[in-house]
């Protein structure tokens, strides 16, 4: 039943492999640059790296609610020889800084410029405070209680990177050093097509048919990831029609996700699809990974199209080992793969498999350690994603020991809600 | 300069007593439901518990490409002895299952249903191909190959709980029990109010003022806590002022928020306007932590408004110990706090101090594992926080000694692209 008039390419190799050789053949660079309001910043990545135009703070301030002075007045105070000072004004943050010589003071509240001629805060609660005068008991250094001119964040320095996702704190400083708008690489369209006669949208009842929620999951995963999801519908398991609607996809997209259609059988049509559209078409298809063998995928007018297999496990690999890289490679993060890695304690022996396995595992937190359980269930199993909260990579020929530590990646942020704490 | 006249409550408590104070007044509970299309309903918060109305796989289903046929038929097979079936249709996904009887056989494409009558499904691989017949050479046992109609998700079975945030691939489970739309919990909406005569709007100029810039953090922090941040804008240091604004919040928010004007100087207004605005006002004031001594709450016509200090660090030490608890319950998590934690190793001694300190720390991934770098930097150094990816809280009158591993709260998602591998 096999179609030997078409190139068929299905060749197993290491995922990473797999990966380097599309990102080889991709020239995978990130998007176009646009400006966002900065309140519309967070989660963008930058593209631009940025120097402050200004110091934080832009003067002198006072870090607590205290009494300016200059530090060499306080030279030879002590209990037994107090220093005497003259409270000459206050100054409340947002103010002019108040004029001060020796022998004097000025009440400065926290956040308050000091005055110039000022090195030096002294908290309210250590002074004696008399009518219009305060008594030093102790010598204090110069700097004390002070936040200078440009020691959080000093004029002309580079403050933030070309390529890093804004978080909100990194917003929170661009807008502090007076910047209105910030130049971020635009999100990359992820166009997603689901393959095969069985399928019917969401909500549509057919007793013999399946409706199509796992494009609804790749797609929640695309936004995660930084992606703009594009749901392109269902092809049928027709050449014609898979290929015309992967043209569209490419006209659209930047890049393109298959969902099913990408194995070995009669009815596996997106490899031929991909190779008909154009040069160099697939570009690897079948890596050494179970789950997720048949993922694959192509080039076409210098786009990706990633195929991902259609068993809900499988396609979370192709995600994951392949999807979720070219996204953020598109997004401009570059090699800086978003993902959640932590290290946990598998709870029982894993046997060793002729080939890398995909293992989905359900963490446990254990005053802050973790502890991986695998969980069971066939590669068409969505229960054993919604049982698991992130996947570790077995190698081939090898099992891993109960107690053993392994690298895991959680799926998304939503997880920590739903991990365990014992 | 304290006004006598107005109510102190000012006192150091331990912050976990604090928040439980204020869960204990404030009697937290979810937000009113609302339903959303399926395609809306990542990251929010389930309201009900959900019974699957239907079966996964509604049909038994072949695992793989291959012929079902009934197991019974294959029981004396071997190499010398092969079992030859008939070749009486092919099924596709999506079809009609084929009938069978012994002595015959369907090719059944992966993910199409098997027939009534058959049990086992042999890989194409593995039979050999005659004109119209197979030849098996071993016998298979029952259930081999086929995915149980109900294996994944059993009509009637609870498959998902009330109050937790939906993951994709919790969405597309709901989807594929043929969902439409979701009862989740309203997001709380969280009003952020900026206190302080020395505030400018982002990008307006005056060399004595500072931006607002902090209240577009924490507005960004409460998105990415699940809450829909209403931003107030800036309240003078004026009680009557301040009071009008907060009046004005409670109307239209759930929770609210303010940043500044509550420390014990002549200027910090906002303990006073919530003790004036009605019972019981403040609920405490002051913890025994540092940065963030001086964060705090009350309740006023039923809501709870949380003081958060204005110096940045202590700012985020209130959002995390108290304000993202609060949003938690209100949006109906409970107890589950969407934090990631994960364990790591302080990277150099950190002393023993007599009251509890929010230290930042920078992670850095070691081969999965953490260590902790503690960051310095006065409580109003924002870049510290830029610098950083987390915190830990170190106990009073406790070091940490280089090495120890500790908890630590990674910040947010974002924190993950930020983390440097060694």
């Amino acid at each position: 039943m096999r179609r030997k008039d078409l190139k068929r390419t299905f060749k197993l190799i290491p995922y990473e492999k797999a990966l380097h050789r599309l990102e080889d053949a991709a020239h995978i660079e990130p998007l176009e640059i646009e400006e966002v309001a900065i309140e519309k910043s967070a989660g963008r990545v930058l593209a631009i790296d940025i120097v402050s135009m200004q110091n934080i703070p832009k003067k002198n301030l006072a870090v607590f609610d205290g009494y300016a002075i200059q530090s060499t007045d306080s030279m030879n105070a002590s209990a037994r020889n107090p220093v005497t000072l003259k409270i000459v004004g206050k100054t409340f943050p947002g103010e002019t800084p108040h004029k001060l010589s020796s022998g004097q003071t000025v009440f400065t509240a926290c956040g308050a410029p000091v005055p110039k001629a000022s090195d030096a805060v002294i908290k309210t609660e250590n002074v004696q405070l008399l009518e219009d005068e305060i008594q030093l008991r102790f010598s204090v250094e110069p700097g004390e209680n002070i936040a200078l001119a440009g020691e959080d964040v000093e004029k002309g320095s580079l403050i933030l990177e070309k390529g890093c996702f804004l978080r909100p704190q990194d917003v929170g400083l661009l807008a502090g050093t007076g910047m209105k708008a910030i130049k971020v690489f635009k999100r990359p369209k992820v166009g997603i097509l689901s393959v095969g006669d069985e399928l019917i949208k969401l909500g549509e009842k057919n007793p013999d048919k399946i409706v199509n929620n796992y494009a609804l999951i790749v797609s929640n995963l695309v936004s995660e990831f930084g992606g703009t999801p594009l749901l392109l519908g269902i092809a049928p398991d027709n050449l014609e029609q898979i290929k015309k609607k992967l043209s569209e996809a490419l006209e659209k997209t930047d890049i393109v996700a298959t969902i099913a259609g990408c194995s070995v059988g009669p009815k596996d049509l997106v490899p031929d699809a991909i190779n008909a559209l154009g040069e160099p078409g697939i570009v690897f298809h079948g890596v050494k990974l179970s789950p997720g063998k048949v993922m694959g995928a192509g080039i076409v007018k210098d786009k990706p199209i990633v195929m991902l297999p259609g068993h809900i496990v499988s396609t979370y690999a192709g995600f994951y080992l392949i999807l979720a890289h070219l996204i953020a490679q598109n997004s401009g993060l570059g090699k800086k793969f978003p993902l959640s890695v932590v290290k946990a304690r598998i709870t029982r022996d894993v046997k060793a498999k002729p080939i890398a396995s995909f293992l989905r595992v359900r963490l446990v937190n254990v005053d802050g350690e973790f502890e991986a359980e695998p969980v069971k269930g066939d590669s068409s199993v969505l229960t054993s994603l919604v049982r698991s909260n992130g996947y570790t990579i077995v190698p081939k020929g090898e099992g891993i020991k109960k107690g053993t530590a392994v690298e895991v990646v959680i799926y998304d942020r939503y997880e920590f809600t739903h991990i365990m704490r014992s």
